[in-house]
């Protein structure tokens, strides 16, 4: 597929995922953390418009000279723009609008992915990777803004995306990794984010990793042991937030009767125990590693294992903080404000999940989060010692 | 007119309101204190749909069982509702869904004010009255909701209502009231809400009051005397209130170098001199008051006065809180809601403004809202003791 | 008494009124409405340094300049001062060093009492009164800071101020004012603050008033009823509170099995039926009446009654807010700032309470409080309507 | 010096730290991180009576059975006790009862310190390496209180520990450690915390390390160069924190014309540019490195050069943070809880300060505190790669 192919498609992507959208829908923003679709469909826009046509195509004229300070991020560099909290205020410029500006940045990318320099096939290869990211972002946010509004609405009867993969309870194994250095990181070979640069060499002892992530099966055990009641478990931040937030499940579940049930974007449905657990935190995720024995990985342990399980199917809290690799270099110019920036507070998540874009996944990709956010598709996969049965 | 024209020329109003707006203003909740377009638009519906049909017209299915939990604004003896500050949240039912909402309780609706009985009656005219009510809470949530966003929406280019009065500045006069009792209150002839009544007694000392609100001009001295920074005009509160928000004008105005501009209906225009001073709060009434010599009026030597001069133009701050007359019943059920529980921390404005819809005013109407509240047109009248020049 | 014996008098039981306390519990401030007793001792006495002798005895060296700082309270005019709520953190000056500064004023304030003008007479007694309402704040705040703590440290088994009165049941009894004009306020015979005056008419309507407040045992009936979990007895601000607090008992009750016990200042003890209830907020006084079918008396009302009954033992809600009189004027300087700043969004209180120093009460006094508070010794009694029977 | 001996010599260097205190400064507690000098008194007592008198000494009676309420810090097996941030409102028991506690309590350890067995030993060991952790924060909380208050008091003429040290400017030099296997952690001879066991093998890359921690000097040109306005050094939550406290100078700085001054435990003194810099929270270390060009090492960096340099000054952020080594095991009870619950958003910093307690630093000591905080001692040390120039 040629540039402008792969440009063509991943934008179609975008479109539809907010196809089942009502117009007010777009303007969803219940939290800080969730952004509305309006916002999405504008901010990766403006990042082509931005990085791309205003700098590289002579004469361009930008769509709204507004709307930079309406769709910038988090780019200081670029100037103001619109508190985070408040994107959802933003009912002007309309959801109409922004389907324009959307055709108008699309025709002339059109024009100019005929014949892309490198420097510009590199600047739409970001780009295109941040609206994959984006496309996530839409679909995880999505979900939370239904589910905040009284009697949970329903995102579609069919969406885009498959349901958390079941797995057979007896196909888990230990998978053991020898004591001994290691290389991590990317290779620059194809594109990564600066974040998985430069590839180095780690230290690892010896330990064993499961093939497959918890399931919701292992985590009710959990619940049913009086895990989200027993302090012990958890990390001193983390049982702050249990009773902050009275936690007792998983985002998205709720008991009735007997019955788990948890809200998809086809709306509440059953809990499957063989399916993979989904919508926990850090916290959430140590405190079931605590409870059963065992622990998470460190970044550096699930990529060198990854050759050696399936994964792809929840991001897997693992117990590396977001930190610059050595050698780390942050690029020059606004692009620069891209990761580095937050290498503070976050811990790492690693592999993709049900709702990460096709294409968009490999073993060196470095995911992160506050420890205490629950909206991702996020879940984790065990570390034991030589000697613990789990 | 008949109840059934009234009827329906007040509800087409509030259509006419929202005219100008696009589907995602009907969303527009900046603040708590505004509620969304589309919210007034189905709560003045549900009023009529549970107050009305729901109990008088044997066998009406309600439009959507989940819509008292959307759309009951206060009323605890209507259920559970959704939290007022998060009405803005609801993207959920869509307005269009809302808009037929309205066409199927209209014509339920059509159907019984064909031959109304005098229970009826009665309820609808609270129902026409509450929707009045709400029509100017629309104009004024519009406003402060598209000043709240970036560049500053225009409303529309011929609103519905007309601009501020100007004032011929030589018009003002002292209009001299004596010493003795009077009469203030509803006296029972034509609709009033429970708050003004019973009409009752009230002993008066001899006071002269102005013929006319103070101007835009008026209350530029104050500003050029550097009142906004001169703690011994305000109150305690109002002090607070003005370090807290570091105010320095009335909502809406802005300086561009020496000139004054005000944000309208319109977009931002230059304020008139002349014209009638609007969205002041209580401490800045009161505040002006204190600088000038005079004082704000009590409501009751307003209503008393009243008959001397032309009122209507904007909301007048009395120096009177909101609290219960002499003989004051609650009614019983729901309506009983409608007013004495708010009968606490408020201050009393009088009269009416040109947000005020046509019909909804009398000189016994009681107006109140928290002191530091600014977005209703609201500005003031000056009383003066005997010996003072002013 | 002359006045420099009333000077040392009063001085001294402010002393009296602090001697069960350890150094430590000088600095007590649980929440911004109390005041450490180091604060109080040290306030009244810059009193009179800064309004008296300051200004009035030459060569007067101030015992350390940076008292005014530490010890204004909300004297705009008299310059910058320690916030209100972080008061409790001034360890230093040392408790030793406030006591040593009370004696260098009293020294001071001796010379100059033994052939003190006009002028320093008024002063003087503006001082002492100012004096005796610390000493009741005293008691009120040591009262609250003691029960903030765990275990609840009792003040003194002996202390100062005798218990709530109890009263026979059968003596309660309704008293009849007729309708027509009355005069209330200060006829500037004696001592008053300045709001209230001037003494003026004004006009009442027929009512009947209970010749005693409200005891324990009839608001138990209120408790038991289920009167802190029905919302139609409530003001909307006042439901909020509740339900915010968990509010289902006065300040310093607590349900031990069937009996209810209280805080005192001697410790914890059991509530006794027959007493005047104390310590309860507007909202609960007014809730009170409602669910009972009176109200509240207006100040007017009370202060016309007030020939007719027996107070003093409790400070009582009126449903009047507390706004200037007729013809009020705020004296001119720092003095001005002593009650006219807070006429917003308080209501007022009559009567006195078993706190209140001797010789500071009079039937035309306004004490104003936040609608919320409960700290202060304070209860109700109630007004009926002409055929209600209660 | 035999286990007895140490007992007594370092429980008396707590009371030295406490000597120049007033009653009443024994109470400050102007934020939530910062602990009354009377709560570190009394559970540094407590800890020694709960975790070894009352359960190895038959027979033992507690000192006050109210106390492991109030002084119970943060173990959650321990039981309920006093939230944190209201430590400071305990004026009972007051400060004489609290030295009495520490009298009743070293009696009894006296005895037992005479014949201690290898367990007591080993607990005493944890108990005296908790004091001394207790007498740094006494230092770094007395300090931060003193200055929270107006006319900021001073401490001592003569306090017990040294200045920060003085660094000739040539003195610097980059110490190069090649690319290889390391070994970091505790041994296991002498004592250690759990959190620096077990010692394992890291990777390193080469990297340059500075013999010295940055100078006040050096930090002032940064300061200077504006590097407080300039986004691009700073972490995005670091820039928040930034505007947030309109943060311009380290904590206790301040710019008295042109020149630094700051608050020291003697009062307020001249910055001396030579100075080991202080007080600068992980952002503005981070926002300095990345400005200067360099970075922070990572903790195992720190760890394998500390041999080549000499460090104790002050407290060095590194750009680690605090999680556990490889093979952490929490210990059992409610000495878990010492470390391994915080092991989530803190930085890791290593070294030891001038405020440090005699022999109670190490090479492999892990110091951990929010990124955020200043109020310790803390500076840093840059790292650089191989072609830089700082």
């Amino acid at each position: 597929m040629s540039l402008r192919e792969r440009y063509f498609s991943i934008r179609d992507r975008t479109l539809a995922i907010c196809k089942p959208l009502s117009i007010e829908d777009h303007l969803m923003q219940p939290i800080m953390d969730v952004s509305p679709p309006k916002w999405h469909l504008a901010h990766t826009t403006w990042f082509f418009e931005s990085f791309i046509l205003n700098k590289y195509v002579e004469g361009y004229v930008v769509f709204d000279e507004r709307f930079p300070f309406y769709f910038n991020s988090y780019y200081q560099s670029m100037g103001e723009r619109q508190e985070r909290d408040k994107r959802g205020l933003l009912t002007r410029p309309t959801t109409e609008k922004i389907y324009a500006y959307r055709e108008y940045v699309d025709e002339h990318m059109s024009e100019l992915l005929k014949t892309p320099s490198d420097v510009i096939s590199g600047l739409v290869e970001i780009g295109l990777n941040h609206e994959q990211q984006h496309q996530e972002l839409l679909l995880t946010d999505i979900k939370y803004s239904l589910y905040s509004q009284p009697f949970h609405p329903v995102y579609s009867a069919e969406p885009l995306i498959q349901d958390a993969r079941a797995l057979p309870s007896e196909s888990k194994e230990w998978i053991s990794i020898p004591e001994g250095t290691y290389q991590i990181g990317h290779d620059e070979d194809g594109f990564a984010f600066d974040n998985e640069c430069k590839r180095h060499t780690v230290y690892l002892h010896k330990y064993s990793i499961s093939s497959s992530p918890i399931t919701n099966g292992e985590f009710i055990e959990f619940i049913e042991s009086g895990g989200y009641s027993q302090f012990q478990h958890w990390h001193d931040e983390g049982w702050a937030w249990v009773n902050r937030e009275n936690a007792q499940l998983p985002l998205y579940w709720e008991k009735q009767g007997d019955a788990y049930m948890h809200f998809t974007l086809r709306g509440l449905e059953p809990v499957d125990p063989n399916a993979i657990l989904q919508h926990v935190n850090y916290y959430e995720a140590a405190a079931y590693a605590a409870w059963r024995g065992g622990r998470l990985p460190t970044e550096a342990e699930w990529e060198v294992a990854s050759e050696h399980f399936s994964w792809g199917d929840v991001w897997e809290w693992t117990n590396s903080a977001y930190l610059p690799y050595p050698g780390y270099q942050k690029p020059e110019g606004a692009i620069g404000e891209y990761n580095g920036k937050f290498m503070i507070n976050q811990m790492v998540l690693r592999g993709a999940s049900i709702a990460t874009s096709p294409n968009h996944s490999r073993h060196t990709y470095r995911n992160f989060f506050h420890p205490h956010l629950q909206w991702q598709f996020s879940g984790m996969r065990l570390v034991k010692d030589e000697t613990q049965k789990l």
